[in-house]
């Protein structure tokens, strides 16, 4: 390794995070030499105008064009940070063919396209690293990478997603509505102005799906990821299960279940004295389960442009530093090609909470249509009373397919007056743990 | 890099870490392979009596004679498991000196000698690894190490021995005393027959020491870190602080007062809603501050030999796919040599029980003893009555030299009955953060 050695990178976009990329790297040029023995500058940075005024990197390195940064032969590593899937999937297929380094902070892309890209990445003898796609400051990906081989992973589950977070631990706070806690958010900055893909459950289901390919060496696809958002969590909801000692949370969770995985993202409620219950606002935390190991919890603010820039700049000093032995980046792609263990066989408890009649019989009917399907019920507690009361109900362990199909049954009754939706309850139940 | 490489490791101590360490290599053996591209085999075990009848190994592999390991010319890894200083540092610095890498889980040896070790590690071009020396599960040191340059770390804190953990956690849940939960922590394995470094805060002390170095890039040493263990914790203090919505947890503290360090292990109280303070039983938890992340946790089991094997394994394959490039090792030795920031400069917040004599004029006489050396007192509460009352004072904010030196002049008069052992209270105010 030359001590004196120049890396120079090609930086594609120039929003937040970019900008916080090229600052952070100037900062900390003096420290980042000591630690890889090589002297790191942004050379081009592509952005859509290159002639508008930008604060920062002096005007000479932006262009307009991507080919520029791409048959630039000094140019030894691309940071993609403009997101979406076109033309970032184009721009990142052409630098790792040129045998260039890749780093990204792209979710969309990977979780749609990652299997094909670590395996170019790999054909042509180079990286691709991908930190800052998933859990802002925590380093989940590299310790799922580099420190859990010999852990025996058994399942990975957490909040992956800031937005969503900060909207439930508002509704717990304060009480608010979910349409308050999400203007709230929004008005603070903790949510998008259209923040569909965080509210539904997609956000998180990418990061998922990332996360469960490097952890089990398989291939998740986003689309193997069947999620349910929060918009459909009310705060009677959260209030009653605060009475049960439960909390509320947005939760990724990917387990193996034998030879074979279950990817999924879902409101969960869990013991008010899990770790993951007092992670609260727009953090992130990811809980690793293994058979040689209890269990991990990395926690850390969600992705902010300061965060996801650190979480680059640590992926740029990675690939620089291992610029001469690609190492571990054949681990992700030791492929073991599982099958997905269907969502219906999957063993879950439910909490459900049903308006109904308020008149004899009804819990009879209820209770008669759920055992009709082998579904018990562990826990039922009637609130208020009048003409509408509710029933919030704990159910034993029950496979989800029979409890889908009591639900179906029930839903028939007439006495009950409101579309059901069971929220499952995690933490404490065998499943594929 | 050879697909059929064969990498030959020579194990030294064959306890509990030694023997899941050798069944963990044996059952993860292809997935390590496909991780690294090599065969990873242990192929000599030094222990006292090689004559002995052990479980796991084969006889053949055992040798009494560390001479046997060091000159086996194919065995290119050294895993140190025998703990303690002598002999482990001569059979370091000798695997070392003959060009091998190396692998331990010793914090004694690395809390003394560590900066020798890394130094001797990198002018021989060879690795020594030591996940496995701090926080059990917990990959901390590879997340310092490689994912926090970036970061421009401030401080460093947290639950870093699990037996104090336990011992606290007991006394606060079940209202014991010191004597009984410790008792009971050895009934259940969590301490051992001879606490007394885990008690004292040495064990925490040797580890925060490893951790300020690795993150600091500095050299200190166990000598550098004053410690307060348990001891005289009281289960009033637990309840106390109940009362005024605190945990008491014995925390490890390392922080950059600009470019000073000052790394410190002591009980300190924490908000019930502080992430710490949720720590329960054995677990370790890992605080990182910076100037470009908010905060990130790391928690996990402690140091169990199950715990620890997975670290020490997940070392040995760090170590094997990184042996073309030693890469990050030069990190650690990047050697800032930071001053020590005096503990008398350092601003803390305390809590203080006092005994005194229930009669008029007392809460006067020790408010002007405080006051006279600048120490305010920022809430007072009187606990029982009768001939021996209870003080319970929070103060403001003071550097620990004047709050000693009024300590010293309150502890004088008459009126107070017993020693005042003072506690830090943590996580609310600015000082180095």
């Amino acid at each position: 390794m030359e001590p004196s050695e120049k890396i120079n990178i090609g930086l594609l976009g120039y929003g937040t995070v970019g900008s916080n990329v090229y600052s952070l790297l100037e900062e900390q040029a003096a420290e980042i030499k000591k630690a890889t023995g090589a002297s790191i500058s942004i050379n081009k940075i592509l952005v859509r105008d290159p002639s508008l005024p930008r604060a920062g990197a002096p005007p000479e390195l932006f262009t307009g064009n991507f080919e520029d940064i791409l048959n630039d032969a000094a140019i030894s590593i691309v940071v993609e940070l403009i997101g979406g899937t076109e033309p970032a999937f184009d721009f990142v297929t052409a630098a790792l063919e040129h045998g260039k380094a890749v780093v990204t902070a792209n979710k969309q892309l990977l979780s749609r396209q990652g299997f094909y890209l670590f395996r170019l990445a790999q054909d042509k003898k180079t990286q691709i690293s991908f930190e800052a796609s998933v859990a802002g400051a925590i380093p989940v990906i590299k310790v799922l990478r580099e420190s859990m081989v010999a852990a025996g992973l058994k399942s990975i589950y957490g909040i992956v997603n800031g937005t969503t977070n900060f909207i439930l631990t508002e509704m717990s706070r304060t009480g608010a509505r979910y349409h308050d806690a999400l203007a709230r958010a929004q008005e603070w900055g903790y949510a998008e102005a259209d923040p569909s893909e965080d509210i539904n459950g997609k956000d998180a289901a990418a990061k998922m799906a990332i996360l469960a390919s490097i952890a089990f060496h398989t291939n998740v696809g986003l689309d193997d990821v069947a999620c349910t958002g929060i918009e459909n969590v009310s705060r009677l909801d959260i209030a009653y299960a605060r009475d049960l000692g439960l909390a509320v949370k947005l939760l990724g969770v990917a387990r193996l279940y034998q030879d074979r995985i279950n990817v999924r993202v879902y409101p969960a409620l869990l013991k008010q004295d899990h770790p993951l219950a007092s992670v609260s606002g727009a953090y992130n935390a990811v809980f690793l389960k293994g058979a040689a190991i209890d269990e991990i919890m990395l926690s850390g603010p969600g992705a902010g442009g300061m965060e996801t820039a650190s979480a680059v700049v640590s992926d740029i000093v990675s690939v620089v530093a291992r610029r001469e032995s690609p190492g571990f980046l054949e681990y992700p792609v030791a492929y073991r090609g599982l099958e997905f263990f269907p969502d219906e066989e999957v063993v879950s408890t439910f909490y459900l909470r049903l308006e109904v009649e308020d008149e004899p019989g009804v819990l009879a009917a209820i209770a008669s249509a759920f055992g009709k399907h082998g579904v018990s019920i562990q826990s039922v507690i009637q609130k208020g009373r009048g003409a509408r009361a509710e029933l919030v109900m704990v159910f034993h362990p029950v496979k989800e397919a029979r409890f889908a199909a009591a639900i179906e049954e029930a839903g028939r009754l007439e006495v009950i007056k409101s579309t059901p939706r069971p929220i499952r309850v995690e933490g404490n139940h065998g499943g594929g743990e």
